[in-house]
């Protein structure tokens, strides 16, 4: 907790307030229900560490203030808000909980919830091409097509896909690695690199963005099924013990909770290294990997 | 037929070719099946209109070749299959056809056709950012704003809302023009609009390529509605009388054939008045607004 990043709070207000604004609530009689959809998952809190990731590193690389990269971070948190709508639908996980409260789909029904997530995934994109942004129309240009490949079929999509695929079968650790790299790393190594993008940084700082986020998003994963079998539910916020009950192929299920403990701390060694390339910034880059991966909840 | 654009099957053929090459066949053995499924739903040929609309208005606002949009516009033909997968599921229109073959729910099931409909989403948004285009970035970027903004909860998605709350009533003129204006018409003014940007032209020219393809879009479906009722099955290529017997609000229910026919000339003489704003290529607009609404399949 002590090393939770100073200014993580006020980034989660600012992109809280420009989703509102964003995804404003729509009053006309047909679209009132699926706004309401939308604003259901995409607001109320959470740590937005993706927008976060991305800001940050567009600070670091540009020395300019963040909130010039707000709007297109923003989208990155529509694109996660989307991914979990579709996510949990019957017809894939058919899962009835997402953080706590109902899914989308208990709610507002499957019809709805489906148009919700398409709605929030063109909405990412039209906001993140928005002309009205401070950045140079080049480097805009970079960091929606990193975007664009790592939410697809070759990012998180393709996750998605393999994830469901290995349902109700073990799998290979190969396998595994390359799902979490797509499913759960690749909104937020594409954050970080369309961070680094959006500053016009250097081919260099763009690849060290990219494996700061990879190693980052990696061990996340790792911690996240640590906790679910090992955490404290209260802390964590939701019921613990769900992936070993549905037989979901997760790194404590492949390699035990000891050796997991052991790539945690390799993973971040390594991320520590990529956070070099980014001089005075690396001190930060280093204290919001720890604490992002030494979590508790 | 005979006014039909001498290029347009030209522009199909490369359209098809860019297609197969931007969603190639995978091989792996988990994006395999779901690569197949956006396959299936993108590729086998069809009018490619939206595509064609865009390098159209490309080439005449920048006199360049045509094929400088070519990918961009591709994404636009991807969008429109993206949101017929999803149009068809069984939460939603629940269709069992789609141009004469099996929908893509039918064949793939439920859950690949959700991921292939966001595969094919994102997957537009990530080739029409493309940076290896012959188009200005500044160009670019205004008009991927103008395709999210078209395809989104305030376009197409929006009508696609509009059009399922509807379902089961009667509805009013204003929500009928309302709904058709954004469900058919967003892709194709959106396709006329963001070829003009591409081209860097001006505000004006952007304008009346925006009001050129509303009008040609309102009339094509106002053409389709009359065509379902009136249409001979065996040039159109599909069942009839789907509408009416499911009941659909559609411009033939709501307003009769003959109303229909004077709002398709009025339409139509709308945009040959916007598409004069393009000096010597109205006539190339001209005939092209004739061919689609006066088709008789």
């Amino acid at each position: 907790m002590d090393r939770m990043p100073s200014n993580l709070t006020l980034y989660a207000d600012l992109v809280e307030q420009e989703l509102s604004r964003l995804m404003p609530e729509e009053h006309s009689l047909f679209q009132k229900e699926v706004f309401s959809a939308c604003r259901y998952s995409l607001l109320g809190g959470g740590k937005r560490l993706r927008p976060y990731l991305c800001m940050t590193f567009y600070a670091l690389c540009s020395g300019k203030d963040a909130r010039d990269a707000l709007t297109f971070a923003s989208g990155i948190e529509m694109i996660h808000s989307y991914s979990l709508i579709h996510d949990d639908l019957p017809c894939m996980d058919n899962s009835d909980y997402r953080r706590g409260k109902l899914s989308n789909h208990k709610v507002y029904g499957e019809t709805t919830a489906v148009l919700a997530g398409d709605a929030l995934l063109n909405r990412a994109f039209e906001v993140m091409s928005s002309p009205d942004q401070k950045i140079e129309p080049a480097n805009l240009l970079r960091a929606l097509h990193v975007m664009g490949t790592a939410s697809g079929a070759y990012g998180m999509v393709g996750g998605q896909i393999i994830d469901l695929a290995m349902e109700g079968r073990s799998c290979t650790a190969d396998e595994l690695w390359k799902m979490v790299e797509l499913k759960t790393g690749a909104l937020i190594w594409g954050a970080c690199k369309s961070g680094a993008c959006l500053a016009g940084a250097s081919n260099e700082l763009q690849e060290a963005a990219y494996q700061y986020g990879l190693c980052v998003g990696l061990a996340f994963q790792i911690r996240d099924d640590l906790l679910d079998l090992t955490g404290d539910a209260a802390l964590v916020g939701k019921p613990l013990g769900h992936d070993a009950e549905n037989e979901k192929n997760t790194f404590a299920s492949v390699y035990g909770i000891e050796k997991c403990e052991t790539m945690i701390r390799e993973l971040t060694e390594k991320a520590l290294k990529h956070a070099e390339a980014f001089g005075d910034g690396a001190e930060q880059l280093r204290n919001l990997a720890l604490w992002l991966i030494d979590r508790t909840y």
